[in-house]
């Protein structure tokens, strides 16, 4: 059974279909004046699902092409990127190729941009493999390579014209993997949906247990806040930064630590739960509801403590984030479960809430 | 005195201002929350302009930085778009930075892709320095840098929120880089107002010779003419593809030499003449009207015969072209002067017009 979800925004409109096998029908997606195909994905995704995409695909009867890119965050540059524009280019792609992201969200992230800039933007269609690509990276738009001197800083706003999300494929995933994506699931309930919460503290070990109908219910509702969002901020001028909740303390733990020591979602959950503590000293966040996230990210396999990067070490990393604007460090806060704001905290209040979480 | 011709596309409203001493008042363009101003420029423009605008911006109060690029096509590649991003990271610029283009196309090229992805996007102005940069490269929101296996392959719409355009830079510039961009000038009588077709047969010495009247109402014109042309039809889509008369031979020129052997308007200038050929074979455009553009190109100073590159490495060339779309080559041929049309020509015309015009 397939669910759709439909995002639209001032960049796109188009579909989210989410359901098992959904893989065996991609070319169901592909516009008629696509001139070829281009399958980006990476040697371990494109092992287990490569074929069987490029099989979909071909019944479009189109020249259908493959790219590997080597995987993981570590390659998520702009030397990696240009593999995509070589294939490109030699064979001799032009502006109606459309490009399909088969991966995680390094992957699409980097296929979403490599779209976004070849020949001045092409379409491209999102096959997110990951939790965190089903129900953060592929919905919205947002893709971008890293610079050595920041993650993320190089991008682009660009729409896909689907997202394609087989629940199957899932089960080949590692568990730390699943646990990470998770953080991402319950961190919707966090800033918007306190019903949505309260079902993932419900569900957080069916859930990691890859419960079939578990999973489909959490795609589903985190890619329905999602386009909600996204439709009503596509460029994140406001609303759409609420997003970032835990991403600020995130960000500085995996830069700090070296990209790839943590995984992203970890980074965010362990974040969300430093924003919780930061927020009950600055939004007055209930200290007994800082412990409901504490223990839900611990439930869903997160970290809930901090490394120890040094204090001063720990400020400078979050102000070179680009949500720090003008000087200040600007958060996204919890006046309470179910709802955000963003806004900028004292430094000291910081250096407080490094202290209760720092290991 | 300055002129105000204004342009406005979906992706942004801005004006052009055209007058001697611009470059004295650039403070006026920067937004009041710019955070920094960052003039990115070249060592030759960077020693004749570079203190006038870096003083007249400080005026604003704001830190100004300045960034300077190894200067020639040669150098718009990724490496060289590295150098602004580690800049804008290494000084912690945030979104709200503001990026200043100070040069020729090239420099403007690359400074606005870099405005279109660091961040995501942010805001940038251009400050043309050269014949070509002035009339047409910094107008219309198209930026890009170079890929080894193609021209402008990488890169974005993103409009700037401001053109200042200060004629009396033009006086150091070499004769070959103004005869260059008066090819761009007369390309707009030649696709869409025929008056200023026969204007510029009647000033083409004057505009060589860079009389100041003269020169201010060519700059004007073509502005405004590019300004209708990118207001309709921003991204390319149709109309636009227009103002690629002569581009399809002449980037074959450009990168069958090597870019840098012939400047980008001296390739334009004798692809107009090809394209006129081209156009006498296919849509009827009468003998001598294509007698008259090859006068008026050689008359500004632009070449008239091609380079003898073989024509099945003229075809294939030409095929690589992004103007290339489903295999068919597309040219830009005009039935009459003042009037343009997109079409594709059948290889064995095109071999004969390489016949009449390589060397
Ligand atoms: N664009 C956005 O809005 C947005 C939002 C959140 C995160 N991101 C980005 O997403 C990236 C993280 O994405 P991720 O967590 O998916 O990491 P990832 O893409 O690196 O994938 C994680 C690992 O799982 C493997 N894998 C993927 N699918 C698999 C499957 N079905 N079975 C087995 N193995 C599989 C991958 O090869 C990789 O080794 C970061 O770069 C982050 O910046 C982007
Ligand atoms: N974006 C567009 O719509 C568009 C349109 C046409 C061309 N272009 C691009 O523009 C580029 C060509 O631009 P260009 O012809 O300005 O070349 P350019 O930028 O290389 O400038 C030509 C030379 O003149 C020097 N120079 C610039 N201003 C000067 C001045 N006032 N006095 C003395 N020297 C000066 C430069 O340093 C350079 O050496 C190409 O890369 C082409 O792809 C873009
Ligand atoms: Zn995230
Ligand atoms: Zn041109």
């Amino acid at each position: 059974m397939t669910v759709v979800v439909d995002v639209d925004t001032p960049g796109g409109r188009y579909p989210i279909h989410i359901g098992p096998g959904r893989l065996d029908s991609l070319d169901a997606c592909i516009p008629a004046d696509a001139t070829s195909i281009v399958v980006v994905t990476n040697p371990v995704v494109g092992e287990l699902y490569g074929a069987r995409a490029v099989a979909a695909l071909q019944r479009t009867g189109k020249r259908v092409l493959r790219i590997d890119l080597p995987d993981g965050e570590a390659h998520k540059d702009w030397q990696t990127l240009n593999l995509i524009f070589d294939g490109l280019l030699e064979n001799r792609c032009d502006r109606r190729a459309v490009l399909v992201a088969l991966g995680g969200g390094v992957i699409g992230d980097m296929t979403g941009f490599a779209a976004a800039v070849y020949m001045r933007g092409i379409r491209f269609v999102q096959v997110p493999t990951t939790v965190l690509a089903q129900v953060d990276s592929s919905v919205g738009g947002k893709t971008a390579v890293n610079h050595p001197l920041g993650k993320n800083m190089i991008g682009a706003f660009h729409q896909p014209i689907a997202v394609e999300i087989d629940t199957d494929v899932l089960r080949t995933l590692p568990a730390r993997e699943i646990s990470a994506g998770l953080a991402e699931v319950i961190k919707y309930g966090l800033i918007l949906d306190p019903e949505f919460w309260q079902w993932c503290e419900a569900h957080a070990a069916a859930l990691r247990a890859l419960d079939r109908d578990a999973l489909a219910h959490a795609i589903r509702r985190s890619c329905e806040l999602k386009a909600q969002v996204v439709g009503k901020d596509e460029r994140e001028s406001g609303l759409r930064a609420i997003l970032n909740l835990g991403h600020t303390f995130g960000h500085a733990i995996e830069s700090g630590l070296g990209y790839g020591v943590w995984l992203h979602g970890e980074a965010v959950g362990c974040g969300m739960v430093q924003a919780a503590e930061l927020s009950a000293l600055v939004t007055g966040f209930p200290r007994a509801d800082v412990d409901r996230v504490r223990k839900l990210v611990a439930a869903i396999g997160c970290p809930v403590t901090a490394p120890d990067l040094g204090a001063e070490r720990w400020l400078s990393l979050m102000q070179v984030d680009k949500k720090a604007e003008g000087g200040e460090i600007k958060f996204v806060l919890m006046p309470r479960i179910g709802q955000a704001v963003s806004r900028t905290a004292p430094d000291d209040a910081v250096r407080d809430v490094l202290k209760r979480t720092v290991a």
